[in-house]
């Protein structure tokens, strides 16, 4: 059998490594039209922190591992530009402009998702950068390295452009952040958004909210973002307002799409068409808490289900639950977590949900070092379901949110969460863990 | 309704506020023979470690607090001694010595738990010291305080005899510890209690385990603790060999007692008289993993279980699902916890157990600042379930435990736990948390 995947990142070399080692009679072929396979993406802004840092240091896996043990026929700079479903084989270009093709039994889809850039004027000028795979994360290594950047702008003031915003501080940087919307984080609680946005301006990162830029215009070596109100110049741009998945392959193979424009799969990673799967940023996913179709480009998800994927392939499929949107970042000294459905989610969702906001500290009564943590729980005033959490803190919110993203998996009420035996210690918490007494809160208002 | 609470820690005096909050018609009245109320016990050993600290931080609220604001008449140094419940009243006698007695409608046993002193020749001599009560922690103190401290002898080395040594060795003190057992932290996987164990030796602190101590013998102002094979010397002795339930009324009394003497109770927190509860350490609790009654003293616990006394008390009787028994406690610089049974206390309760220990990254690949996170997970071969977990690292144990804690509470398999939606972030984890990593490995086990 000859299994081909078009893209050698998470979720595609994941199910290239998993279906050669529980299958070694199928023929893998990964077609990646980069040069980079098997890299830590979510770390680039860390080391882009780092000057003294190589970004070659994000490698997990050299190509040769993948070919020399593992078997794996991986082609570099190969992409791919069509699927002839009929025919059963993959059409494209390589790295010499060589047009090839590349016949398939199964076909897995795990072509990522890439920066959205806005359609703004001048947002194509040469050195304009974003963010998401190896080659872009070089260039902005590069960029600073080769000239005196002293002032960035970035767009958007999402994840990425968040991370970003501090590594390029610790860079020594002068930062300013613009979006069109008025809102930082529009999916959080207000308060806790605040919190992020006060962790903003203590780091001395202009906030230029609610602010559409109408043309970037190239001086010398700099830029100008015009705003109606104001401009704002930098030596450096950085485009992070959000990603999009990959996806039109599909779509124009006459493939289902999801949310977002996603490609459409079931619990098993495949899509409308039975002998092609799709896996990674790419593709959709059903949310624990709704059962919709849902769109969280995560590389969890993308690692778990370029492996699903190749349980697929290889004869043993296995059913993914699906996601309950859990995520976490850094800000600075702030860890910035959520999982589930926001308040705004949840009324789309057919829910009534009910929120609350509580702070705790982070350590126990008289514990020196102690910080506070914000909790925003939320949970259905119908059912009495829990249906999501978010948390702002210096300390304790990576990990803890987990205990929210299981609870949700059971599908749990929020008077059985306000009954978990967490975890107490003076160094790590209150003896009421800050998500109880979120729960004890929320469910008086219920 | 006269509601009476035998003993004013964390369970008695949150039943106390509680039903003064729900309920104002109800006369409360806290017999507390200590002169110490609601302070945070488990805050001393960190407080004992900085000799600037007054111990009197810990106190979280003044009795006058509870007179004067909540209304509970409250009357510190009195010795409860015996309950009559025919008559429906308590015995006792004051801080003067004179005998009193008190009636009640509803009766609270909430009298915690003391350590155990094992029955050792010389133990009793004066400047042995114990740490369970905020008494003993200022006696502590005063003796570090008004003496030239050198050197100490912990006997025993469970969660308090490790937080001591913790802080006496911050103090600047030599510690050594004993027990008559050869095993650290007994319940533990031995790879990771052997990281304890290395963490202790790094620090300086002596183990002297499979040692039992025959006699202590007082020379001058220090003492000898005499073994088989050796003799330990020490300006301080402390006794934290564990500790026992205060049931002895309640089994005077003809309660019905539970798992190692504790006082049994329905989830209501009902002795076996209708009219007497019991809560807090003294009580007992069913285990969420095995169903059966058992004796797990931690704060949590006693503060939940005080509240639903109070609840019942008050006419809404709430039933708590049990404990799981989540701990986590610090040593020196590692985290240690864990959730759900232990191998041999699953074996006991008929279970197949199986487990895995695995070792991952506390960050993502390639983040600067990651240690080693051990997991060991366990599950039952025959129905799959999900039984505990256990961990050891230097950050990200102590919340990432609850994940697990809340996956046993909804009853979950392995497989199920394996697919947890967990949060990622390059600071905080690899992408395939290091629980995830556990479940997959220990799947392939079962």
């Amino acid at each position: 059998m000859r299994f081909l995947i078009i893209g050698g990142d998470a979720a595609g070399m994941s199910a290239a490594s998993r279906v050669r080692r529980k299958r070694p009679d199928i023929d893998v072929t990964v077609l990646e039209m980069t040069g980079d396979v098997s890299y830590s993406a979510c770390g680039m802004p860390y080391n882009i922190a780092d000057g003294q840092r190589s970004i070659e240091e994000l490698v997990v896996r050299q190509a040769s591992v993948f070919r020399d043990k593992l078997g794996v026929d991986l082609r570099l700079g190969h992409r791919a530009e069509a699927i002839d479903r009929e025919a059963k084989l993959v059409r494209g270009t390589d790295a010499s402009g060589q047009g090839f093709d590349c016949g398939y039994d199964k076909l897995l889809i795990a072509t990522g998702a890439s920066p959205h850039i806005p359609n703004i004027p001048g947002l194509d000028a040469p050195g304009v950068m974003a963010l998401k795979n190896l080659e872009q994360g070089r260039a902005i290594k590069e960029y600073l390295a080769s000239r005196p950047v002293k002032r960035a702008v970035i767009l958007g003031m999402g994840y990425i452009a968040l991370e970003m915003a501090e590594a390029l501080r610790a860079r020594g940087l002068e930062v300013a952040m613009v979006k069109p919307r008025p809102e930082l984080l529009p999916w959080m609680d207000r308060q806790l958004a605040s919190t992020v946005y006060d962790e903003l301006q203590a780091n001395r990162v202009e906030i230029h909210a609610g602010c559409e830029i109408q043309e970037i215009r190239q001086a010398g070596g700099s830029y100008e973002a015009v705003c109606s109100d104001r401009v704002l110049s930098a030596d450096m741009l950085l485009v992070a307002t959000g990603v999009r998945p990959n996806s039109r392959l599909a779509e124009e193979a006459g493939l289902e799409l999801g949310p977002a424009g996603s490609i459409a799969v079931d619990r098993s990673m495949r899509t409308s068409d039975p002998d092609i799967l799709s896996a990674g940023d790419c593709a959709d996913a059903f949310h624990l808490v709704s059962g919709q179709r849902t769109w969280v480009p995560l590389a969890l998800r993308a690692n778990r289900s370029g492996r699903a994927a190749a349980d697929a392939v290889a004869g043993q499929p296995v059913e993914l639950p699906g996601v309950a949107g859990t995520a976490v970042f850094k800000t600075f000294e702030l860890q910035v977590a959520r999982t589930g459905l926001s308040l705004d989610e949840a009324a789309q969702c057919g829910f009534d949900p009910r929120g609350r906001v509580i702070s705790a500290p982070s350590r126990a009564h008289a514990h020196p070092g102690s910080s506070t943590i914000q909790v925003f729980l939320l949970a259905d005033a119908a059912s009495g379901r829990l249906l999501g959490a978010q948390m702002v803190g210096r300390e304790g919110v990576a990990h803890r949110i987990n205990a929210v993203a299981v609870a949700l998996q059971a599908g749990m009420s929020l008077a059985e969460f306000a009954q978990a035996d967490l975890a107490y210690a003076p160094p790590f918490g209150p003896v009421w863990d800050p998500l109880l007494t979120a729960a004890n809160q929320l469910l008086k208002a219920l």
